[in-house]
C-alpha cells in the first residue's frame, strides 16, 4: 500500500533544516514500525505540496534515505521502504517521553483488579476446552446469521443501520421481544417497559447504577456470577452474600433491611439449581415484606432440553417488583453483546437515560440483524439444534463422570451447558486448573464465584458447550486423574 | 382443520422480501400459538392467489419452514404445522397490574431530565433538514461498507465475530488506528494506549468516571456539546464553564484548582473556532502549572476540506497529560457507535476495566467491519467524497446567508459541517426552531449548548451535512424570513 500523505507532519517545534526534518520523520516512521518494508512513499511532488516545502527539498531527503538504504527506488514507480532498512525492534516502540503525570493522584476512581478471572483468549487451541460461555462454531447457524446481517445492511434498512436513535431502540426488535420472546417466559410487557442492552452484563450494570447507592443494601447469591460482584463492589453499596442451597436462594435468609435482591431462579449460576414454585412465592412475599426489589437474571432458559423451563419469576410478579434480565449472547454468541431489561416504566426511564449518557444505544445494525434472525425462526431452529447437541454431550459427560468417579455438586434438571463440580476438600482447584491447562484441559476454578475471605477452594465448573462429544470422556479422565494426583 | 387463507395477510409496512414476509408471518403465527400443531396450511396455490404473489414464492417460504421444522409435508395432501415446531407457552401471561412499588423511593439515582435536547426521529421527512450529525444516504459508501461487513461475517472471521473479548478489542482495528489514523493527527501511540469505545459519547463518559469525583473540578468550554454537560453533572463533580472566544478556550481563564480540562481545540463545538498554535502551547503550560489533565475531543477533524487540519493538541503533549477522544461515527454514521480513547497506560487500564464492567467490549463484528473499511482505503475515499460535497454545500450556504442577511457567528477555517449562527438579541431561537419545524425546516436552537441560568437565547446552529445543495437557498430564505418576523 502507499503511505497516505496525510500521515506526514512537520512538527512546529522541530529542530534542524526542513530536509533533515523530512529525513528524520521518515526514518522514525520506519524505526517505530509504522512504515513497513515494501510500502510505497508519497511522490516527492505530493509530499512537497502537502508539507508546503519545495519539491527539491523532499527529493534531497529521499536521496539521502536511498543512500542510507532506508528506501529504494523502483524506476518510475517511486520510492519504497527498503528491506535493508533497519528493522524496528520487535518489542513495542518506547513511548516518546516519560509521563510527567502522577497517575496515582490523577485517577479519581479505580476499576481494575476485580474478581472476574480472565480466560485464555486462545481457548479454541486447547484440546479439551470444558470452558463456559463461548460460541461453538459447529452449533452456530452462521449462514443464516450472515443472511440476516446482509439484509439488515440493505438499502431498505439504511436508516436502521445508520441512524442515531438517541435513547431509543430498533422498534422491530423491541416488538419481537414483547410479542414472542417474553410471552414464552410468561411475561407480558409493553415496549416502554423494555430496554435493549449490550448483553446481560450491561443490563445488570445499568440496574445497579439506577437502584443502588452507597447507602443501600443488596443481597447476592453465594456463589454467583463473579462479574456481578465486581459491578456491585464498584457501586459501593452494602452487599450481603446469601449462601444458596439445592433449591437456590433461601428467602428466609434475606435480611430485613434489603433494598435489592439479585437472583437466578430458573437456573442458578453457577450451581444450576432451579428454584421450586413454592420458594418463588416465598421469595416474592419476602421481597414484599422488606419492600425490596428483585433483579431476575433469567440466564440460559433457552438451554432447557430436558424439560420445558419453568415460567420466569417475573411472570408471577403482581407488584412490578421484579426487574427481568434477558440475553441473546449465551444462545447466539457472546461477541454479539445483545441483551434486554424488562421492568416498570419509572425504572426503564432512568435506565434508558443512563444508557443514553453512557453509550447512546446498542448499534442499530446489530439490533436489526437480531430482529430478522429471531422473526424468521432461525433462532428457534438454532436453539433446538444446540439443545440436541448439548443433550448428547451431557449424556456422555454424565457417563464419563460416573466412570471416573467425579462428584457432581449441581447438575440442573432442565438442561444447561455445565456441571457444578466438587473435588475432595484437600484439592485447590485454582492449582488444579493450572496443572490441567498445561495438559490441554481447560476447567473453571470455583473460587471466584464465592464471596468473602473463607471461600471454598475445591469447587469447579465443567462446561460442555464448546467441547466436541468425541473428546469428552478422554478429557474427563484427565481431570479425574489430576484430582486423584492432587488429593 | 385447515387454517383459513383469510387469516394470512402481508403487512403494508412490512420489510424484507415477500418470501421472508410469508415465512415470518407463519413462524410468528406458530410462536404466538395462533397456529397449532397438526393444523393444515393453505395450499401454495391458494395462498399465492390470496396474497397476490407468485406460487414459487410461497413454495420457497414453505420449504424454508420445512427445513426449520416449523412445518412438515404429507405427500400430496400438503403442509402442516410440525410437532417439532417451537411450542407456545402453555402458561398464561401475567395480567397487567398496578405497581405496588414506590418508585420515587426505589430509584437510588436519577439520570433522566438532562440538558440534551431530543431531535425528531423522522428528520429525513423534513424538506429542509439543517440538522447536525446524521448520515446522508447520498454520501455514505453503503456498497463498500456492506462488502466489508460481509467479509467480517465470513468463516475466516468467525472468531472476531463471535468471541468474547472480555476486556480486549479487535487487534486489527487497534493496529490500524495506531499506524494510520493517529499519525495523521501527529500522534504516536502503542496499542496498550488505545481503547475502542461505543462512540465519542462513551469515550467521554468513561474518561469522566475515571478522572472525576464529587471532590474534583472540571473546566468545560461554554458553549459546549450539551451531552458532555449531562455526563459531568451526573458525575457530581464541580464544573466551571469557561466562555470561549474566536480562538476557542482562553487558557488564562482556567482556575488554578482545576483537575480536568475538556476542550475541542481543532474545531470547537459548537462555534467551529480553531485554537491557534501559540494558544495551544499556552493551554499545555496552563495545564502543567495547575497539574490538570486535558481531555481533547478531536471532533470532525476529517471534515477539513478547506485546509489540512492542524495537528492534534495531543501531538504536542510531552507530559502524557492529554487524553485524546476520536470517533468514526461522525464521518461514517452515528448508528455505528464506534470511537476510541488514547492516553497513558495507567489511565487506559482503568478505563478498560470500567468498560469491561459496563459492557465488556464493543461488538466484534462492528470492530472488524470498520477495520476492513479503513484498511481497504474506503474510509479515506469516503472522507474525500464527503469533503467535496460539504465544500459545495458550504459555498451555497455562504452565498445564501449573505443574500438573506443571516449573521454567521462562527464558520470554521478548515471546514466542518455546520455554521454557528447569531440572530438578533430579541429572537428566541427555541421559539424560532418550533415555528420553522412546522414549516418543514429543522434548525438547532443554541440555548442547550450554553451553561448557567442566563444563557443567550439568540444563537442557533445550521448544519449542511444532511440537506441537498438544491434546497439550501430556499431553506435559508425561510430561516431569514422567520427571523425577520420574530425580531
Amino acid at each position: 500500500m502507499t503511505l497516505p500523505v496525510e500521515t506526514f507532519f512537520l512538527r512546529p517545534d522541530a529542530q534542524g533544516t526542513l530536509q533533515q526534518q523530512i529525513q528524520q520523520m521518515i526514518a522514525q516512521g520506519i524505526l517505530s514500525g509504522r512504515f513497513r518494508q515494501g510500502e510505497k512513499l508519497p511522490s516527492t511532488r505530493k509530499l512537497a505540496q502537502h508539507l508546503g516545502v519545495s519539491r527539491i527539498t523532499v527529493t534531497i531527503a529521499y536521496t539521502e534515505l536511498l543512500a542510507n538504504e532506508y528506501l529504494f527506488a523502483k524506476g518510475r514507480s517511486g520510492y519504497f521502504v527498503s528491506e535493508n532498512a533497519p528493522a524496528p525492534p520487535d518489542f513495542e516502540p518506547a513511548a516518546e517521553n516519560d509521563d510527567a503525570v502522577d497517575w496515582g493522584r490523577a485517577i479519581g476512581q479505580r476499576f481494575s483488579g476485580g474478581a472476574t478471572p480472565s480466560k485464555p483468549q486462545d481457548w479454541a487451541q486447547y484440546r479439551f476446552p470444558f470452558i463456559y460461555g463461548q460460541a461453538d462454531p459447529t452449533l452456530f447457524d452462521h449462514a443464516n446469521w450472515r443472511l440476516c446481517a446482509l439484509q439488515a445492511l440493505g438499502q431498505r434498512d439504511f436508516t436502521a443501520l445508520t441512524t442515531d436513535y438517541y435513547d431509543q431502540d430498533d422498534p422491530r426488535l423491541i416488538e419481537f421481544i414483547a410479542r414472542h420472546t417474553l410471552p414464552r417466559r410468561g411475561i407480558s410487557a409493553r415496549p416502554s417497559q423494555i430496554l435493549i442492552t449490550l448483553g446481560a452484563q450491561n443490563a445488570l450494570w445499568l440496574t445497579t447504577q439506577v437502584l443502588l447507592t452507597q447507602r443501600r443494601r443488596a443481597v447476592l447469591e453465594d456463589p454467583c456470577y463473579h462479574a456481578l460482584r465486581d459491578i456491585l463492589s464498584q457501586s459501593r453499596c452494602h452487599v450481603t452474600p446469601v449462601r444458596v442451597d439445592q433449591d437456590g436462594l433461601p428467602p428466609d435468609a434475606i435480611p430485613p433491611e434489603t433494598d435489592v435482591i439479585f437472583t437466578t431462579p430458573s437456573h442458578q449460576c453457577p450451581t444450576n439449581a432451579t428454584m421450586p414454585m413454592d420458594r418463588r412465592r416465598a421469595l416474592l412475599d419476602r421481597a414484599r415484606e422488606t419492600d425490596a426489589l428483585i433483579v431476575e437474571d433469567d440466564y440460559e432458559f433457552e438451554m432447557s432440553f430436558l424439560k420445558p423451563p419453568s415460567p420466569a419469576l417475573k411472570s408471577m410478579d403482581a407488584d412490578g417488583r421484579v426487574i427481568y434480565v434477558g440475553s441473546f449472547s449465551k444462545s447466539l454468541f457472546p461477541g454479539l453483546r445483545l441483551g434486554y431489561l424488562v421492568g416498570s416504566e419509572p425504572f426503564i426511564r432512568e435506565a434508558r437515560a443512563l444508557r443514553a449518557s453512557v453509550l447512546r444505544h446498542p448499534p442499530g445494525h446489530i439490533q436489526r440483524t437480531a430482529a430478522y434472525f429471531l422473526s424468521l425462526g432461525y433462532y428457534d431452529a438454532q436453539i433446538r439444534r444446540m439443545g440436541a447437541a448439548l443433550h448428547e454431550r451431557r449424556v456422555v459427560m454424565e457417563q464419563a463422570m460416573t466412570d471416573h468417579g467425579l462428584q457432581v455438586s449441581g447438575r440442573g434438571y432442565y438442561g444447561g451447558s455445565s456441571f457444578w463440580m466438587r473435588a475432595p476438600e484437600t484439592v485447590d482447584t485454582d492449582h488444579l486448573a493450572r496443572k490441567l491447562q498445561s495438559k490441554g484441559v481447560l476447567i473453571e476454578p470455583g473460587r471466584a464465584f464465592f464471596a468473602g475471605d473463607l471461600r471454598p477452594t475445591n469447587y469447579y465448573r465443567l462446561a460442555y458447550s464448546s467441547i466436541p462429544t468425541s473428546r469428552i470422556s478422554e478429557g474427563v479422565a484427565m481431570v479425574a486423574k489430576e484430582i486423584a494426583a492432587s488429593a
